[in-house]
């Protein structure tokens, strides 16, 4: 089902593009109506929620926020087994992340100047979580964990509700267990609209953060810089380096693992076996069958799926660091060898027995990752997504004696006379 | 000068308002100008480049890369002091920014399972450096070290050429005193689509810095997440919190420091005395007359120019919070005592004998900062701007062994059979 391919540096540039092409333009249609939405959100407020709820979810709702009964009834729909892994999950998330937390720092020097760096929780973040068949709770756990420990005051979560006006329980389970008290009943871009202006009900926010549709990416982008975004993610890739002693069944699975997200999905072996990438293609017959989402596999698998053939595990990493997967798995003995080697890559699994979902579900790692190439310079969501830095500095009056000549010099030279006259009258007042 | 107000609730919220209408829309007919020029330079390449710089800049340039002679020659056009002061605040710079290096960990937990995450510099960096009366050496230095400290292997400057069809001698010092060693002759949006595609002399980089004017604005936003890019500065702001006991021409002469830049900048007082407004007012009068920028400064002062008259400090700070100013002055005794109270600002400047300008110049910190209220959640500029992680994890077979069932688990419950399937495959084959 892959596509096999030889590589040489001419089709590396092909492979790069023929990725990127999976991006498409976002039709201006959208663009407008998202546009009118938001517009509208931050002129009418709550009014404009309700409405554009009953339009798009038709829902009529009486109050957007879900009470603390509605909460604990979802407790009662989910089976005990979920609610336990999800516990472990959030615990090894945690552990994680705790080790993310970065510190301020003042240093002190001659003639009495100090300065340093801060480091501060963002106060107030909202966190989009979309309904229907792209609900997942593990997406809950991965955005709100982080937050959580930068120490951010307050996590709101906002959700667009069922057709009988309720919440997904497995969101509303994963919401408690992240530590999520306040959950509103509102998606698409007039959720987005709400957390960027603030509505009499839903306060206003610092940062938003969740996947969403095309209409939920668009109003982000188009709030940023009102408040700070996560990353727009596009569609997503695995790479998967494997040697000769690899097992196909294990490369298959993994492969399709990322291929059922989405048609636009790309799954890549790069191998230096030939064997091996035909053991796959026997395996991904075998197995597809199995799978509920078979036809999402193979129309990703043909269109985006490629097999690369090459000399030596160090051409094959060569190969990803030019792609910068989201997703890299690299099963081969002594796999930690070789990470030193790896310049672009959103997450990295180690081994023939780390396939991705562990990074997905439950080893500790954020599934919150660069799509679409841009592990080039975007990172994991971490800690550091919700923090703010501030520097200070303090000057003494023997510092500014010392060096304020050096400092006129500077801003003269940039005709920022303003900028001098703010040294000079401390140094004249000094001489009087 | 200022506008003074006594500030209630509502007050306050009209404040903010009033600053945030400084930032206007951005005209239809800038956007689509800048689409055609992205797309040309995309196209075409170096070509367009020779195009658009003499359509825009009126050189007819021979080539693009500024000559290390051309370079050894702006050291001859440049006074010593000037190259002497530069070289002592690269050096402050560099100290305090070496400061803001991160590390990458490992965590090892039992049955095998370690994971972890990396630092990497960015590969390759892109610094726009303004021409004309824009052209800031300092903004050259503050831009550059930090990736330098980042670890960036290559950086690249572009920088419109003057009427001759050369560089800003002290942009050139700047440019080599910082370690640049390619500098290239064109500015714009043109040069923008460069950095962000590349062309046969510019290769493509990973990130953009730098300010430009609202075509390179606007170039940088339209190109974002082909490259990643720094903040977009909108007008700036200083806030002066200010005691009975400051020095009137003190504050006078720091709030001008700030109107220079810009008729949009914003200079705001906040004190605890009526008086020293009073005497502030008579300073900025006295002080006014002696600028440059006479002009520029009194219509900041009249449309954006604020005193604001609290009861204590406190009150002063909770204001400044809400404002979250780019520069915030606190000149009371004993400044670092009230470090702890602030939540928003970009950078703090403690004490009565340290101006702004000390941020701008010399001290070490850096004078990118977030501008327009937009130190709720943005950073100055810093080495983790110049930085991206990935995050790693190795499972051993006895862990999936272990928590395999839980990721199936989690799995199944999304929908997402493909990813169940890639355990189940490992657990099945430990059991044949």
């Amino acid at each position: 089902m892959l596509n096999l391919m030889e590589i040489t540096e001419k089709n590396k540039k092909v492979l790069i593009n023929e990725l990127k092409e999976r991006i498409g333009e976002t039709e201006q249609e959208v663009i407008l109506s998202v546009t009118n939405i938001l517009s509208n959100v931050r002129k009418q407020g709550d009014k404009s929620l309700f409405e554009f709820t009953k339009k798009f979810d038709n829902v009529e709702l009486k109050s957007l926020e879900v009470s603390k009964a509605e909460i604990d009834d979802c407790f009662n729909k989910v089976e005990e087994d979920f609610i336990k892994a999800l516990e472990e999950a959030k615990t090894n998330i945690e552990d994680y992340h705790k080790k993310q937390k970065s510190n301020g720092f003042l240093m002190a020097k001659d003639n009495g100047v100090y300065l340093g760096q801060r480091v501060l929780p963002l106060e107030r973040v909202g966190v989009y979580v979309p309904g229907g068949t792209a609900a997942y709770p593990s997406s809950v756990l991965m955005n709100v964990i982080p937050a959580k420990v930068a120490g951010v005051d307050e996590i709101i979560m906002v959700t667009p509700p069922d057709k009988d006006g309720g919440i997904n329980p497995y969101i509303g389970v994963a919401a408690r267990i992240a530590g999520i008290t306040k959950i509103y009943k509102v998606g698409g871009a007039q959720a987005i609209g709400a957390l960027a202006y603030g509505t009499e009900t839903i306060e206003k926010v610092d940062k938003i953060v969740g996947p969403g549709n095309i209409f939920v990416a668009i109003a982000k982008k188009l709030v940023f810089g009102q408040v700070d975004i996560d990353m727009i993610a596009g569609p997503s890739e695995i790479l998967v380096i494997a040697d000769e002693k690899s097992d196909p069944a294990f490369i298959a699975a993994d492969l399709m693992s990322q291929a059922e997200h989405d048609k636009l999905a790309s799954s890549i072996l790069v191998t230096t076996s030939k064997e091996l990438y035909e053991k796959v293609e026997i395996e991904l017959e075998k197995q597809v069958k199995t799978l509920e989402r078979e036809d999402i596999i193979r129309t990703s698998l043909k269109d985006f799926g490629k097999a690369i053939i090459c000399e030596t595990i160090e051409d094959c990493i060569d190969i990803s660091n030019t792609i910068a997967p989201e997703h890299l798995e690299i099963m081969v003995d002594e796999p930690m060898m070789y990470l030193g080697l790896i310049k672009n890559a959103g997450s990295v699994f180690l081994g023939r027995y780390c396939p991705e979902p562990i990074g997905d579900y439950f080893g500790g790692t954020n599934h919150v990752l660069p799509t679409s190439g841009t592990a080039r310079f975007f990172s994991p969501l971490s800690v550091d997504s919700f923090i703010k830095k501030s520097s200070f500095i303090y000057y003494s009056k023997e510092a500014i004696m010392k060096n304020g000549k050096k400092i006129i010099t500077l801003a003269n030279k940039e005709g920022l006379t303003a900028h001098a006259n703010s040294v000079k009258v401390r140094l004249n007042n000094e001489c009087l």
